[in-house]
């Protein structure tokens, strides 16, 4: 019998790779051959908690199809979000943090979704409702997504539970949250070896709202006009991105992770929305977003309701 | 601000009855103001429940905007098995032991779904979990809702962890699972104040499968012949259901409790596909499943693969 594969989603973050490895831990010590995989590059921010605490980065995976018949989903649930060919085989179980919606089964599963910051938060959860020891590396990668999805517990999405979690996590660990956090953040913020072809694509998630298809990038930085000169440039590849997948909207967000603000460039037949959506003037395609940090619970809801 | 709907799906059943008190009955204890309502006409079997733990029905609700901003869901989630304008109100949790299919929030949400025999089991871990003690006529319905589900245990859906949670109830509730069980059953199965039209409606659900739109009802019974001596009375009935509600298949299932097998009655323009999924003949309409009592897990998997 083959592995079941753990997967997060595409252009994989923090929480995705570090979700997927301690949750097939856990499925490991409960008996269940499991494989962490993922459907991406790993990023600067994820490698530098991959290296902190000793892991290798898992396994890429394209085509789940070839390799398995069972999967289990982490930190998302849209099927346009996971693998290509997710439809061909078994999902037995989903743990998540985000809204639900482009997800249908056959049978029933293990579908275990809470509305807090990080998946991790929940995956600490399930190693004590199955009195499973979380190990001391497997902690720093569970801390360290806390960390990436909260922008060390300043986003609007980190609740009460991600915070005690994290401080459980980094005294196994044995780390400081604050200033491991801010060496992980700054390690994702360092945009110097990336194109700007990455920038708009890394990470970068899909959605629908009615018959419109939207896609949201976000960058964090330290210096965001690093980023913002070369807006033309990037409009380019935007507009391109926006003809392949028919996109009614792309939005792309940089986020100041030293101040909690972002700025986003703008572009699509629908980008008429955007001005009154955040009640922020729209100026050559650009658009302050005051204390706006979180893709999930500032910017996606937002552009959802405004165009359903 | 107004309560918290808990409402389970429509043709209550004992576990969507039970489950939305019992549930209702924890989030209550855990600070919220909730309130567990029912979609339609509680059955003979759940009545029994009610009356020998001393319940009161739930109060009937058939549009719950108008009474409440927000919901929680238990034993469903499909949007056609749930209040006609679920749409219109938020669904902040779900609580459910079956697949996932026609589900969509806007927002993250908790959402526990668990791959066992009935909804109660899941609610005793989530009294666990909150460090809630189960009060004693709770228990008894909690018990009352996984006998029912699991046919006193023989259903194929029926999991250790039911088992184990109805021992524990049984011992809460001072009742012996095994006799009451069997009271309760009987009670259910007895179809003397029925209609024909509520045989064919009473705990009826509808199914998509691919294009088809397909209705399987189910009734429990003592004496299997009772109720197919009418089978021409109900085919009339089941003629009309077909043509209003534009159904490609209509399969009226009875199931002997006492012996764990169901004889169906199958009509509509694709119940050709019946004798080759189930490998049993259909003569005149009518077709034998041996060991056949589950329609979650025996009947409707079988019918969507066969439409897909
Ligand atoms: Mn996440
Ligand atoms: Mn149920």
């Amino acid at each position: 019998m083959s592995n079941v594969l753990v997967l997060g989603h595409k252009n994989p973050d923090t929480d995705s790779i570090c979700s997927a490895i301690s949750y097939a831990y856990l499925k490991n010590e409960m008996g269940m051959l499991a494989e962490p995989v993922r459907l991406g590059e790993v990023n600067n921010e994820t490698l530098f908690a991959l290296n902190t605490f000793k892991f290798d980065e898992p396994r890429l995976v394209t085509q789940v199809a070839k390799e398995a018949t069972q999967v289990i989903l982490v930190d998302h649930n849209e099927r346009q979000q996971s693998a290509d060919d997710i439809g061909d085989v078994q999902v037995i179980e989903v743990v998540d943090h985000h809204r639900i919606a482009n997800f249908e089964t056959m049978d029933p599963l293990y579908f275990r979704a809470e509305p807090v910051g990080c998946t991790t938060t929940i995956i600490l959860k399930l190693f004590k409702e199955n009195n499973v020891e979380v190990p001391s590396n497997i902690a720093g990668l569970m801390l360290s997504a806390i960390i990436s999805d909260s922008l060390l517990f300043k986003s609007p999405t980190c609740t009460e539970q991600d915070v005690k979690a994290a401080a459980e996590l980094a005294e196994i660990a044995g780390v400081d949250a604050q200033s491991y956090g801010l060496d992980l953040l700054k390690a994702g913020a360092d945009l110097s070896n990336k194109t700007l072809e990455d920038l708009i694509s890394l990470d970068s998630k899909e959605f629908e709202a009615g018959d419109h298809r939207f896609e949201v990038a976000q960058v964090n930085a330290i210096d965001v006009e690093e980023v913002m000169v070369r807006q033309k440039e990037l409009e380019v590849l935007m507009t391109n991105a926006i003809l392949t997948k028919k996109l009614n909207l792309f939005m792309f967000v940089v986020t100041d992770i030293l101040n909690n603000n972002s700025v986003a460039i703008v572009l699509g037949k629908r980008a008429d929305i955007i001005e009154s959506a955040f009640k922020s003037s729209v100026i050559d395609h650009r658009v302050l977003l005051p204390g706006v940090v979180s893709r999930k619970k500032q910017i996606v809801p937002v552009i959802t309701e405004a165009l359903s």
